[in-house]
C-alpha cells in the first residue's frame, strides 16, 4: 500500500486501510477490499487476490494520472473465514456496525478469546467496537474475489458479476453417547456417538442435495475419547447450510434438525445444537453496481456473466451501509479452500481491469 | 510388589515382574499378571485390578504361610492397549516371543517411535527382543481382569471363567477426496471424504450387528483439513472387528472392505486400507485351567459361569507357550474404557480369592 502511494492506517478493529485522496476529501469514499486470512490448508488466491487487485487498481490510477473527485480506499479486512474463531467476516462486520461485538468472546481451540488475541497484537478489544464507519462514510463497495466454484469455468468466461450472496446458517452439533469397550460391548448395549454422527452427516448431504442451489456441509468433526478399541462416547461437528433464498435455507436446516432429533432418539443418545452464524436476510448485490460492472465488462469486450455466490464475503456486511457489488475471477477446476486453488494471470488481470474501471467511474475520475 | 515380599525385576522389554520363590527354583513358574496402561479417558479397573489381585494373592500366600513347590510370578505387562503406539499386548508379546519386534517402529501422534520411547526410559530396544522367556519357563498363566461387558451382570454372578478370547482384525482406513469451498461447490462437483467415511462407518456397524457375537467398531476418526466452511478432503479412521470364530471375523471384515470399495468408487474417491493387528488363530482358554477355575468356584460357593471374551488380553500371548486361563470380575453396567468403569469391592474380592486358590493349586502349595 505504501509503495502504491497510499496513506495507510489500521482501524480500531484491526482492519488495514490504504487511502488515495480525491479532489474533495469530504465526499463519501469508494471502497474496495477483501481479506488476507485463509482456512487451514487453503490456497493463496482466496481473499488475497482482491486486496492485491485493489492496491494495483489504485496504483494504476496514479500511474495513469487519474484524478478522482471521491477518495478511494482499499481494505484488508481482518478474519473473514472464521477459522480460528467462530464468527466469520469479523473485521468487516466491526467496520460496518453489524454486531461483531459477540465475536470478541469466542475462544479458539486453546481457549484464547478473540479479544485476548487482539489485545496481544496491540488492538484494544473495547476500542474495537468503535471501528464502525460513520454514517454516509462509504459511497460504494466493490470487491474482487475468486469464484471458488465451477460456474465461470463451465461458461468459459474469465470474469463474473455477482447477483446475490447466499444466506447461511452455521451450527455446532454435539452428540453424547457412552464410551465403552469395543470388543466386549454387544451392539444392543452400545450408545455409539460416531454412528449417530455418521447418520446425521449423511442426512445433511441428502437434504442439501435435494434442493437446487443449496449447499450443506459437515466440515469439522471430532470424536471422544478416540481409541481403536473404544466405542465413541461423544462427537462434535459443524453444520453449514446455504441458499440464496433464506426460506429454502431455513427449511433445509429444519429438516436436518428434525432428522438429527430422530436419529439420536432412536439410538438413545443426547444431543445439542449450538447456534452459530444465522444470516437470514436476502443478500442481493446493488442493481446500480451490477449494471455498472456489466457495462464495464461490455466496454472491455468480456462476456457479461452474472451468477450467485454460494460463499459468504466481506462485501455482505457492506450491503447494509452502501451500494455493494462483487467481481468474480474464474477458478481452475472450481476449486478453493484447497492448496490447488488457482486463477490464471490472464483471468486475474481481466478481473483487476474491470475493478479499476469500476472504481474510476464510481469515484468520478 | 516389594511390600509383598517379592523379588522385583524389570525384563528387557519393560515388563515389571515380582517373584515369590518356590521350594524348587528350577521348576516352571506359575504366572499371573495383567497391564497398568489404559485407553484415553479410561477407568481404573481395566488391567490394574489383575496386577493388584496378583500381588494380593502372593502376599496372602506369605501371610497364610503357604509354601509352594513352583515359583509364582506376578507381572505388570507393558502397553496392552495399543493406545499410544499401534500393536496391542506389546509387552506380553515381547515376553512370549510372539513377533512384537515390528512394534518398535510404530510411531505415536508426534512421530516418536516405540523404540525411541523405550530408549528414553532406559530400555534398549535392541535388547527388548531378548525379553522372550526360555522354552518351558512358564507352567501356566492365569489372569484376573474385569469383564468389560454386561454378561456377568445379566447373569447376576460376581466372577466368570473365560472360555475363549475373540480373534480380531484391526486396520486403518484412509479416504482421499478433494477439499473444496463448502458454499461454492455444488454437490455434483464434491468429493467429500467425510460423507464416504460416514457411509463406511455405518456399514461397519451393520455388518457387525448382523452376526451373532460379533463386535465391529470405528473408534478413531480424523478429518482433513477440518473447517466449518471446507468440504473435507480426507478422512482416516480405525476399523476393529472381533469374533471368537476367525472365519466369521474374516467374513465380516471382507464384507466391510467390499462395501468400502463400492462406496468410494461411487463417490470417485481413492481409499487405502492399512493393515494392523490380524489375529486369526482360535484362542480358547486351556481346558485344564478352565476346569481348575470351575472347581475352585464350586468349592468357594460361586456359580460357575463361563463366557467368551470380546476383549483381547495379555493372556492371549501366553496361550502359545503354556496352559492359560482367565478369571473375569463383574463390571457395573458392563462398562469399560470409560471413567465410570466400576467393580464392587465384594466382586473384586471374589475374583482375587478364586485367583489365590488357583495359583496355590497350580504351584503345588
Amino acid at each position: 500500500m505504501e509503495e502504491a502511494g497510499l496513506a495507510v492506517r489500521r482501524d480500531a478493529a484491526g482492519n488495514l486501510i490504504g487511502r488515495r485522496e480525491g479532489g474533495d476529501p469530504t465526499l463519501p469514499v469508494v471502497v474496495t477490499g477483501s481479506h488476507l486470512d485463509s482456512v487451514y490448508c487453503g490456497g493463496i488466491f482466496d481473499g488475497r487476490l482482491g486486496v492485491a487487485a485493489g492496491i494495483e487498481a489504485l496504483q494504476a490510477m496514479a500511474e495513469n494520472g487519474i484524478k478522482t473527485r471521491h477518495p478511494v480506499e482499499v481494505c484488508a479486512y481482518r478474519a473473514e473465514e472464521g477459522t480460528r474463531f467462530k464468527g466469520d467476516i469479523s473485521g468487516a462486520r466491526h467496520m460496518t456496525g453489524s454486531g461483531a461485538e459477540a465475536d470478541l468472546a469466542q475462544a479458539d481451540r486453546d481457549g484464547v478469546t478473540l479479544g485476548e488475541a487482539l489485545a496481544a497484537r496491540g488492538i484494544d478489544p473495547v476500542l474495537a467496537r468503535s471501528a464502525s464507519l460513520p454514517r454516509g462514510y462509504a459511497k460504494a463497495h466493490v470487491e474482487l474475489h475468486i469464484e471458488q466454484g465451477p460456474v465461470l469455468e463451465e461458461r468459459e468466461v474469465p470474469v463474473g458479476i455477482v447477483s446475490a450472496v447466499s444466506c447461511q446458517t452455521r451450527a455446532e452439533c454435539v452428540v453424547r453417547g457412552r464410551a465403552a469397550h469395543a470388543g466386549a460391548t454387544p451392539f444392543p448395549s452400545r450408545r455409539d456417538a460416531l454412528c449417530a454422527a455418521a447418520e446425521i452427516i449423511l442426512a445433511v448431504e441428502e437434504e442439501g442435495r435435494g434442493r437446487d442451489g443449496c449447499a450443506a456441509t459437515v466440515g469439522e468433526l471430532r470424536i471422544f475419547p478416540g481409541g481403536v478399541n473404544v466405542v465413541p462416547g461423544g462427537a462434535r461437528f459443524s453444520v453449514d447450510v446455504r441458499h440464496v433464498d433464506p426460506a429454502v435455507k431455513n427449511r433445509v436446516f429444519e429438516e436436518i434438525v428434525g432428522r438429527a432429533e430422530t436419529i439420536c432418539r432412536l439410538r438413545r443418545l443426547e444431543w445439542e445444537l449450538r447456534p452459530g452464524v444465522n444470516q437470514n436476510e436476502a443478500l442481493p448485490c446493488h442493481p446500480d453496481i451490477v449494471s455498472l460492472l456489466s457495462s464495464v465488462c461490455e466496454r472491455l469486450g468480456y462476456p457479461v456473466a452474472t451468477l450467485p455466490s454460494g460463499a459468504g464475503h466481506d462485501s455482505t456486511s457492506f450491503m447494509r451501509i452502501c451500494p455493494t457489488g462483487m467481481i468474480f475471477v474464474r477458478s481452475r477446476n472450481g476449486l478453493s479452500h484447497n492448496r490447488d486453488e488457482y486463477s490464471s494471470p490472464a483471468d486475474c488481470l481481466a478481473g483487476a481491469t474491470v475493478l479499476y474501471h469500476a472504481l474510476v467511474e464510481l469515484a468520478g475520475g
